[in-house]
């Protein structure tokens, strides 16, 4: 399926001949500030060259879809804690290194805005316009006790491994990030 | 190569087709609890759905498949004593974020309970039972001074990155966790 | 060194057929001894075995990419500062856990010279000879503030995410590092 088009050996530019589309499959493991940029630069661009992208976001990555405002979440005393400590949302993001009780990371988000590199909630807003599909790692919102109504409206249904795995196998580029 | 059982359109589940199976090659770099829970779920999902799973272990990656119970190894002091801190076995791997001298960790791994996500052991287990080959990698090996008999049972040789690329180039899905 | 350089006559089932080499792409997004070591391995050994492979360096990557010597870099005062901290170059990559001030990684680094492993410099330089394409990635330097001549000798020229994605979709082995 994802394949056929390289059964011919000079990879002809897929928009020539309509269907299917290429796929494009990213797991978002992580929630920091650097690698959420990067997976956004890479699926948006993946979008705009006729890809059909998915994003399946599992553990720290969930932070991402969650909304800036609203509760931590969380369901019993520890997971509770838990999120509200991992409380997320975009503008909460950290970067990796260098984070430096936030002096970095605002760093960071002004050297973006210099460089006209769209801010998480904008890269966000402008995949979902572009059709790409985000889910939510269904597992490890049951084990974080993440409920539906902590992450921003537009989000795609929970979905497990298997979901992952058969978007994958399709897919042309599969990266864990 | 890789891409010739594909050439079909249908792209049929792989059981109706008997050989051969679809392969998904994971490289496991990072000894963290939560990559290793990904690394696992990913793993033992994708040899349920029919797909022929190598772990390949490089790096940290390795202190998941040491021993809970036994010597640290490493051959003179300095190994020892990398060995040492670095000891390993499923039982001690810890979050990469809000370890909190074990609090985080060992509220993960309840919460993993809770939620009948087994642990890592017995994610092992059940990788093995489902036939995923889980191989150390030989170089990673070499450089930490580690040896064989720091393992657990039932784990793959020891193999180079050549067997790495082998593997993945014939691979629907690879990932690098 | 390991597998680097030992193409083992068995599995060279591409060369016989001359057009097209098969293609290897690597995102190398982490600045950390160990993760370059990973990358290096990788790549070295996929050219050995006559992959044509495409290394593409973003964020904390370009850190392998700087020169051991020279300026910082980075325009105004923020930039500079950022990239003094996150200096760069081979021989400052750390080890992404037991830095420990700089022993762990020293330790690293001598256990790699015992079993033959190249160091990042000798990795570099190899991989030039077997004609790995190393590219910056044109975003992250802009973002932050790193212009052409913070870099070594005989690397590719700045390429954006379009360009990575081009060539992972013809890719059989693709990574995120």
């Amino acid at each position: 399926m994802a394949d056929a088009p390289t059964a011919e050996p000079k990879e002809a530019p897929e928009k020539d001949k309509a269907p299917p589309k290429e796929k494009m499959t990213l797991v978002v493991f992580s929630g920091e500030l650097d690698k959420a940029i990067a997976a956004f630069i890479i699926a948006t661009t993946g979008a705009s060259m006729g890809m059909d992208v998915t994003m399946f976001f599992t553990f720290w990555g969930l932070n991402i879809l969650k909304k800036n405002e609203g509760p931590a979440g969380g369901k019993g005393f520890f997971r509770k804690m838990m999120n509200r400590m991992n409380r997320g949302g975009p503008r909460r993001l950290k970067l990796s290194k260098f984070h430096m009780f936030g002096m970095g990371t605002g760093m960071m988000k002004q050297f973006m805005k210099e460089n006209k590199v769209p801010s998480i909630d904008e890269f966000i807003e402008m995949a979902q316009e572009m059709g790409v599909k985000m889910m939510p790692c269904s597992t490890s919102c049951g084990v974080m006790g993440i409920s539906d109504d902590l992450f921003r409206g537009g989000i795609g249904d929970q979905a497990g491994a298997a979901f992952f795995i058969n978007e994958a196998r399709e897919s042309k580029v599969t990266l864990f990030i």
